[in-house]
Parts: C-alpha cells; structure tokens; sequence
C-alpha cells in the first residue's frame, strides 16, 4: 500500500500586515495580522508527501535520507532550518503515535519525498512561502494522519488546524493563516513558547463571498532584500516600527512586545477595526485600514537603516488610480461610500485590490485602460502566464458568457491627470476571490493519481 | 533719493526635517529641524526692494498698492496671505519706527515694489520658497533699517537675525534657517504665540568648511503634492508622524506638541544627535542621521491618508547607489568609517549627497558613471541649465585646472549589482558647499545697480 497524500493550500493576501520577529526560532511575530483566503482553484500551492520503504538512490540502493522538490528543482532539507524542522516536527509527532499505538502503521521511519508545486510565479511577492508551507504541513498531517491524536480536530479526515497553524507558522510566518478558508487572523499571542501565537478563523469563505480581488502583476522578478532578511532589520533598527508595535526602541526585549499595545494590537488599534469592519461586511472600513496598513508596512521598511522598499512607480502609479478611483465614488454617492477598491503591497512591486462583487467589472475595465497590456503580451515565464493564456482571463465571468473581449474604459467623470501610463507596466491582471481553506486530495485512505504531483517513480511530475 | 534695497538668500537643504505644522497661521512646527545652508554663488534667490513714491499705474496715475513680481512674472499680493502678511508685518515695524523717530524717513506709507529671481527652478524640490522668503524677509528689513531698532542686531547695517526668523518663518517655515550660514536649527519653540520657535546657529560655515553638497537633479516637474497641503494632511492622519512627534495621535492639539518629546525632539532625539555631530565634525554621524531623518521623512509621508509619495525610482536608484558606496567605504576602511556619503530627500524625487570634500571626487565620479546624463542634454528649462552649460560643470575645482573632462568610473572594487541606470535619470549634477546666510547688496546707504534685480523703471529686470 501507497502511503500518500496530496494537498492544495491556498494563498493569503495581508490586510493586516505582518511584519517582524520578536523571537526568529519560534517565528513569534511583533504584532498579530489578518488576511483574506484567496480562491484555490486557481492561485495554490500543490504538494504530494510520499513515506516509502520502497524509495531508491541515483545508484539503486535503499534511499536513506528524505528528499524534496519546488517546482521541480530539488532543494537541500539538510541545513535549510525551516524544511528540516517542519519535517522533523511532523515525524516526530507520527513517532509518538506510533509509540503510544502498538497497531499503527510504522511510517515515521521510513524516507519520504515531497513535491510541491505552485500555480504562480515564486518569491515575486505573491506570497509563495505562505501558500507553500501551508501545503507542506498540512500534505505531512494528512500522511500522518495526525488528525487521529491532535487534539483540535473533531471529524476523522479533517486536519487539525489550530494545532497545525503552529507548526505552520515556523515554516513561514503567514503560512499559518493559509491553513484556512475565509477572513484569517494571527493572533501574536503573548507566551515565550508561542503556545498562543496560532491562526484563527475570524468568518469563513461563505460570510462575505462577494469579496473579490484583483492582483495586478507589476514585476515577477525576484526581490531585492528578502521578507526574512528585511523585517528583522526594520526590527532591529526602525523607530516607527517601535511605536507600530508600542514597544519604546528598536531592538526591544522579546517580553516587550505584547498584545493589548501599539497601533496594530492596541485599543482600537488596527487588528480590532479591521476584525469589525469584516463581521459588519463594512467595506469602507475595511478599505480604509487596509490601504493604511499596507502604507505603514511600506513605511517602516522606508524607516529601516538602510531603507528597504519594494514598491515601484508601477506600484505607485497604482495607488493613484484606485485613489482618484475612491475619489469618483465618494463623488458619485454624494459620500454615502468612501472606497469601493482597497489596494494592498506585500513585500513587492505587484498590487492586490480588494473590492466588492458589484465594482469589479468598473474597476477590471479601469485598470486596463489606465494600465494597457504591452504589445504582444502573451505567455511570459516569470509572470506565470501559460502558453495561449491572455494578460487577463475572465474567468469569473463578469462580463458575461462571451467572455472579456477587449472591453476597457474609465468610468463617467473620470479626472483627467490620472493615467494612462506607458503599455507595459501591469503584465498580467488576475482575477479571484475570497476562498476556502486547504483541500486534502490524498490521504486519509482516498488516493488522486491525477492531483499528485509526486510520480509514480517517487520523482516530481513534469508540470 | 532712491530708496532700494537688494538682498541675495540661500537654499538650505534640511537634515533634520521639518514636516508639520502645530499652528498653520503662526507656522508653528510640530518638530524642530536642522539644515545645511548652501553657498550662494551659484543657487539663490536675489530680491530687490524698493519703497518710491514716483512708482505709476500703467495708466500714468500715482501707484496706491504694492506689487511683486518672481521671475518676472507678477504675483498677487492681495489674497495671498504669506506675502501679504510678510509685507505688513514688515511696515508695521517700519511705522511704529517712524513714530518714535520723527526725522526718519518717511518710507511705510510709500507704495512698495519688489522683485525676486531664483538661480534654479522653482518648486523642483530644491527649497525655493525657504531662499525665496528669506531673501523677502531680509530686503524688506534692510530697506526698512530694522537693524536700527529691532533689539537683537549689534552692528549697523546688520540685519536683525533672530527677529527677522520670526517673521520669515511665516512666509515659509523652513525660510528662517536660510537667514544663516553653515548649520542652522529651527527650535520648534513651547509657546502658542511662537515667539520662541526661531532660527538658531549651531555652527557658522566656517566651521566645517569642507562639508560639500551634491545636487542630483533627477526631475524639475512640479511637485503633485504640495508641501503646504501634504504636512498637513500628514498632521491630521498619520498614526506614525505622532508617534514621531511624542504626542498621542493624529490631530493632537496644539498644545500636545512639545520640545522634548518624540523622536526628533526627545531626549537622545535626532536633533540632539544632529546637533553634536556637527560640533564634533563626526561625518558618520551626521550621515547616519541625515539619512534616517530623510527616510522617516518619507515614511510618515507615505502613511498619510490617501499616502504621499515623493520619491521615484529614480531617487531609490540614488539611495541604492549610496548605501553600496557606504558599504564599499565601510569595507575599505575595515570600519573605520562608516558612511562617506549621506543622501536626503526633500518633497521631490530630487537628492542632495552631503559628502566632505576629500570624497567628492570619487562621489562625482561614481554617480557620473552610474547615472549617465541623456545624449546632448545641454541647456534646458526644466533643470535650470542655461545655454552652454553642461549637466555638470566642475564650478568647485575637483577635476584640477583643466576643469571637467567627462571623467566618470566606479571606486576600486565596486560591486555589480548597482548600476548603471539608464541614460537621462539623473538630469544634472550641481556641486556646491556650505556657505554664509544672505548677502546685503543694496541698502543701508549702499547701492548695486547690477545687483538689483528691479530695473530702474520700476519693472523686474528681464534675467
């Protein structure tokens, strides 16, 4: 029998930025964050977990070490601290059952190989790590079917999220809130050992579903100073990000940082507002503190020595759109709305706008008529696109069955001043919407030949 | 008798940033702040005077209201309320003078005309209202003779400083630190009615007399947001400019806002920092600050609502470029030094790099060779070149006799990575030094008629 399991995790986008360690062993952030679940159907993270006695080196002999590939390419687990203690973690638990379960299936011992694959370009500020570590922890929980011992999950086949979520998180930080569906939040907890430092789910994917998002793909190219690398150095040495997380100096003592203080987790601070706006479903609060969490993110790494920035005049040019665009409709309904697109920046050039169900076709329309596609744009490696794929698929439909056929425009009393800008400078728009948490294809008993992407011959399948 | 005065007034670029007012009728600053005042011999504002009961209306009759013309083009007095309020304040002194001393001349009740001329482009970025308000503010004293009755002035024919910052201030905040040479503080002061918050010397330009400056002008377009408009709306909105300031939160009230909070003013604060290493002549430190105060500048600016952005790509190109020199400088020394270059940014995209003049040449040399100037770039309006000018003239002696012969190239060991840019980033390149505050050319029973920048008509004179 195949001992297997494949999993797909999603990808979430911050509205509620994390942005520092206040411990780097533990992953234990300096504030809590939250973010919405994106659609995995079609931006995912795809990883098979194989134990197999059965696995064989290069040379035909007994395979003796555990081995995993990204995209194909196979990565060292052996002195990349965050594989090997995800890993080790996770064997270490399937050990203890093992021990404790005379009966159960011996799997802790035996070698494994992962493949995981992602549906979108890696490290371009997409938020690969979160959606990749989420894979990886939960594809590991479903071949060790940890659900039968953790203590948080009550159905069989279900994984045990809050127990995983700390798992998670010392893979990737934001990993943790790609564990579930919906509106996610990660509470920065205040013990040293982390114990309450895990994701929780603030609404699922079926609370607010017509919150959609619109990722506009501004550079794929891999970035400058690394999420890892640029928030502990912003830690270490930005004083605006003391006052962010109510900490009196850069370089705090860990103990100093606590919930209940600074300008994200204290009294109606941003987490508290932004956790309000989306039980009420109020878009324009949620618009509002999600641009201005975004541009304090972006500001302390402007405060960091040296500076770290990761938006471009692309990113900037973006901005102003959606900005005049928010403008037009307080305009328009006489300020009954202030926002109707809320953009945000993760650690690079390419923007996220949120908006509702019912703006998106306007603002899908506004932006590539302020951000026309270069010439030719077509299949292109490092923005993802496939062969035959346009720079925008309708594929949520919303302009009807023909599908989008060119259309592109500014709404009536658009200002002038604003755009166009030069073709080129938004590769691809991509549209999807709020969703679920990860989905288990393989595992607990049930196998998927197709979903895997690990081969029958214990190597990755070319994708 | 021909009663005329004509003043030149230089740049200062500030270090320590000013960004916010307390009280915008009073200008009233919500922090102190620290510049560098440039040389005047080539980047100025030269203002003439002149207080003359012959002046005529277009139509032939006595002239009855002041006018002002800036580079020629006339502005209107009336309805602008820095000009307005600078004149009156001004012949305010002047009457009550007049009052106390009978057989003064009678020169307040005369109609007033002045004209101004800025050596560079206005609004770039390159602090023209500071040169051009101060230059006002001190040609209206020395026609005025304020120095004969405002207390703080010791010798004839010397302008009456600490009064006259007062008064300059509230034309233009940071016009106050350009009545002084070398290096000059602007305290924000504690009381509501400003009468401590003055321009304050820490240092004359003779002290450090190879502080050098390098102006990379990167574009000369107006800026899209004010600096007015933007540090107010920085004022009312931004969680982290508090936070900067010591007061509790956005739209604190005025009297919230105090010397020896936050992290300019606070103890240990940037400008206690600023000020010592000045007295010290310590470069790393300086450079350290000026770039964090420059950096933090921008932060708060980008976490306004809706955010300010005011540098481009072009001036992180900049940062980049520095930061890797920094670094090379670093190596070099084996930590010897720290910094040799120190870059800050006011509201525009355009950089100044402090450097001391042993640095220079290699700096200039470095940032012609990573930031090549476009192809026949010569005179141009938008820069402020005149015809024949190059993008760089070697005005300072650098490059030896010979002057300037197209000499660029990376230090020893320069890493890749960094540059070059493409051809026309950088548009011009102005080397310049610290210098005095502002010259008296025409006044107290002197005059300079090639100097004077009013025409004997009564018109500005066509530059």
């Amino acid at each position: 029998m195949v001992h297997q399991a494949t999993v797909t995790a999603p990808v979430n986008i911050a509205v509620v930025k994390y942005w520092g360690k206040r411990d780097t062993k533990l992953h234990l952030p300096t504030n809590s964050s939250l973010s919405v679940t994106l659609d995995q159907d079609y931006l995912c993270s795809t990883t098979t977990a194989r134990a197999d006695a059965a696995f064989k080196k290069e040379d035909g002999s007994p395979e003796d070490r555990d081995r995993l590939w990204l995209n194909g390419n196979e990565e060292t687990i052996a002195g990349n601290g965050r594989f090997e203690r995800c890993i080790s973690e996770m064997r270490a638990l399937r050990t203890k059952y093992e021990q404790t379960k005379p009966d159960a299936t011996k799997l802790a011992d035996l070698p494994l190989r992962i493949a995981s694959h992602n549906s979108f370009p890696t490290a371009a500020g997409l938020a690969s790590s979160a959606s990749g570590y989420a894979a990886l922890t939960a594809a590991l929980a479903a071949l060790y079917e940890l659900n039968t011992f953790l203590p948080s999950s009550p159905a069989p086949a279900h994984l045990p999220i809050p127990a995983l979520s700390k798992l998670a998180r010392q893979g990737s930080g934001s990993a943790c809130r790609s564990l579930m569906g919906g509106f996610v939040a990660w509470d920065m907890g205040a013990h040293a050992d982390g114990r309450d430092s895990a994701a929780r789910q603030i609404a699922d994917e079926a609370h607010w579903p017509d919150m959609h998002a619109i990722i506009c793909v501004a550079s794929a190219a891999k970035k400058a100073v690394s999420s890892t690398a640029g928030m502990q150095a912003t830690v270490a040495t930005s004083p605006l990000h003391a006052a962010r997380c109510g900490v009196p100096a850069p370089g705090a003592p860990v103990a100093a940082y606590a919930s209940g203080r600074g300008l994200v987790d204290g009294p109606g601070g941003t987490m508290a507002q932004m956790q309000d706006a989306i039980r009420r479903k109020d878009f324009d609060t949620f618009a509002e503190v999600a641009m201005a969490e975004s541009n304090q993110f972006h500001a302390v790494a402007l405060d960091t020595r040296p500076p770290i920035r990761y938006m471009n005049d692309t990113s900037w040019n973006i901005v102003s759109a959606i900005t005049a665009y928010n403008t037009l409709v307080a305009q328009r309904t006489r300020g009954q709305r202030k926002y109707a697109a809320a953009y945000t920046f993760d650690a690079g050039p390419n923007a996220v706008v949120y908006a509702l169900q019912s703006d998106v076709r306007e603002i899908i329309e506004l932006l590539l008529a302020l951000f026309p596609f270069a010439e030719g744009a077509a299949h292109d490696a490092r923005t993802g696109m496939q062969a035959g794929e346009r720079p925008f698929e309708d594929r949520l439909g919303v302009f009807g069955e023909e599908g989008w056929a060119g259309q592109a425009g500014v709404p009536e009393g658009w200002s002038e001043g604003v755009g166009p800008f030069e073709p080129g400078e938004v590769k691809r728009l991509i549209h999807t919407k709020v969703g679920p948490g990860p989905r288990v294809y393989e595992g607990f008993g049930r196998t998927d030949e197709a979903r895997a992407v690990l081969g029958a011959d214990g190597y990755p399948k070319k994708l």
